[in-house]
């Protein structure tokens, strides 16, 4: 990279099935709280991450629509699409415009709205990230992905369904002082064991909800940063990396390795100049219990059928050495797909600045995010550094 | 811009209605005809233009999966959309990726699939570009509001309909020479005139048809585009810039001043240190006749209310002042939409190369290229520089 990156904004709007907000309201919202954290009025350009806007609100040319919605008149704008890796795909396009001097303000918005539509549908949506020809053709859902995913790594590694526990009561413990969360209320390991299974092994509480939300930050040169951060922490954007797979997960040698996953995290431990074990804390990508440890496998965190043992020790804690999904994650906080990756930036920020309330970690200096799109077909790490 | 940018690959396929080329298939040609052309086997990464996947083709995802269709394990992906400017919103990705040195080699891709589908389908699709609330919900498509702009057009300055034939006359007589034209025939003024009429006072020879194609070009940082180049000429992107407008056309001040072009061209031009007049060729985004006539005017080549008579002097043909759509152009090469604005790309590259054929201009340095979103409310200009 050769100029570096600061976040000096952050907005989010509550997480939820919001009935009463629309797609480009939940964009406005995001973006103008995000501006206003940073004490701008303008910007150059404004990125947005976002899948389902055409499949679900019959509505494409998004960026343009919310940089026009939210009065930056004239702005560039443009929409990236990576599946449910499309906010973390926005956020480093954003990082790529300052970094290359092409743009000195810019806004990266996650926005989706998957409720208001027949469930169906947003069903049909959420498939469309999956290879059309070889998998969805053949009935392929990404529930039943992961549920085979699951478990293949139960009968791989001799772990029980029960092993599992952990991170989902780890999310919704975290997401209770969080006030955007969607879920903020604790769960027992108990109603974890009772919960309702959708394909089995994977129950309710393994699966991350259907829901509306929109997060954003504001982007600027790292010089600059101060003349925006007022008396906030300045964050910078230490490594920003992306990788990809097979879209079909029939095509991967081994389905239990998230490739995309051991890439990403190296490149972006390259470009830090980091290892694992400096990670302060992890937002990982819970969209399924399974996930989460597949992801701290291949990033490095447990070797491989072992990541399972981060949610036995309490490892995974805000307590722990490797606090993950702390302020909900995917699980509690909710996934509206293209904002999750913005969404887990901005609470990188909130512990870094020291602004996550009851879930605030004390020592928050090195974060790192993790957003996957599809099966584990597109993954991008990003590593934020506050600055002292 | 930090780091200078160099094409070293182009490729495209043949545009029109290729009903045994899926989506995928298209992508992989067009990817692997750019990079045989830079004799590169590998790419840091891939930025794919595509508007419609979504909704014609029930897939998303569509660069993961085009990379892992054309070989390229393990690399970045993202799909950019900006409507019909989703071509060159994908190109200033790529830039930003090399400008900013996050990568050295990316390849840039514009793929659409408009048929084999319902035509319901792709004419709905298309209206997901317009202002879903306040367009769409209002009966309003693509056609009727630039039926509206060009009767308006007609109506202000006193214009008849047959004024515009110059423009898909001489769009259809520079696709003659061009193997990948939809359209490589000539038209007449009389055809044009008895055309017949789709929505008054636009007829099918003032409208770009629905069709499929896909182009892609290989960006390099410039002072490595010798290793890449062989003795083809090295082309430098000497500007690119983006601007919007507001979704709706009934937002804006005046509908007939495309405030998007104007600023995204004054703000090329600016970067590139040139003016109009330095602009040897000009590859505009002729979705209908009078965005032609309009795109001139805001993007200073003639005062308002006479881009129109660029038509009737010639200025417009190979042998003019300005030429334009000098392979054919939206209307004759084809509009495979969210592909587009990386043909012209592709375009500007063969010209500037002296590879266009029976089209080639004999001074060709300096080439731009205007995509357009919408109707008007995203516009893209790059200018394109040969190394001597």
């Amino acid at each position: 990279m050769i100029r570096d990156v600061a976040i000096v904004g952050i907005g989010q709007t509550p997480v939820g099935e919001l009935w009463d907000i629309s797609l480009r309201h939940l964009g406005h919202d995001a973006v103008v709280a995000a501006m206003q954290d940073a004490g701008i009025e303008q910007a150059d350009a404004l990125y947005v991450g976002n899948m389902l806007s055409g499949a679900l609100a019959g509505q494409e040319h998004l960026a343009t629509l919310i940089a026009d919605f939210a009065g930056l008149k004239g702005i560039e704008a443009a929409k990236i699409e990576a599946a449910c890796a499309s906010g973390a795909a926005a956020f480093r396009t954003g990082m790529m415009a300052v970094a290359s001097g092409m743009a000195n303000t810019v806004v990266v918005a996650g926005v989706e709205k998957m409720t208001d539509t027949l469930p169906a549908d947003t069903t049909a949506g959420l498939a469309l990230a999956a290879d059309q020809e070889y998998e969805v053709a053949e009935g392929a859902t990404f529930l039943a992905l992961n549920a085979i995913l699951m478990k293949r790594y139960m009968h791989e590694y001799g772990v029980p369904h029960s092993a599992f526990a952990p991170f989902p009561v780890n999310a919704h413990k975290n997401a209770i002082g969080n006030p955007n969360a969607m879920f903020a209320m604790a769960i027992s390991k108990e109603r974890y064991a009772q919960a309702p299974v959708v394909a089995p092994p994977i129950n309710v509480m393994d699966s991350s909800p259907i829901c509306d939300g929109a997060a954003a930050v504001v982007l600027v040169p790292v010089d600059r940063a101060k003349e925006y951060s007022g008396s906030k922490r300045i964050v910078r954007v230490a490594a920003s990396a992306s990788a990809t797979d097979t879209l079909a997960v029939h095509d991967r040698r081994d389905p239990l390795f998230l490739e995309a996953s051991y890439l990403s995290s190296r490149r972006a431990y390259a470009q830090a100049a980091l290892a694992p074990m400096d990670i302060d804390l992890f937002e990982l990508h819970d969209a399924f219990s399974i996930m989460s440890v597949l992801s701290l496998e291949a990033c490095g965190f447990a070797p491989r059928g072992r990541g399972i043992e981060l949610g036995a020790s309490g490892a995974i804690t805000l307590d722990g050495d490797l606090p993950i999904t702390t302020l909900g994650g995917l699980k509690a906080r909710g996934h509206p797909v293209g904002a999750t990756g913005v969404y887990q930036i901005v609470e990188l920020v909130q512990q870094l600045r020291g602004d996550a309330g009851p879930s605030q970690l004390n020592n928050a200096d090195i974060g790192m995010s993790q957003n996957i799109g599809g099966s584990g077909a597109t993954i991008l790490t990003h590593i934020l550094v506050g600055e002292n």
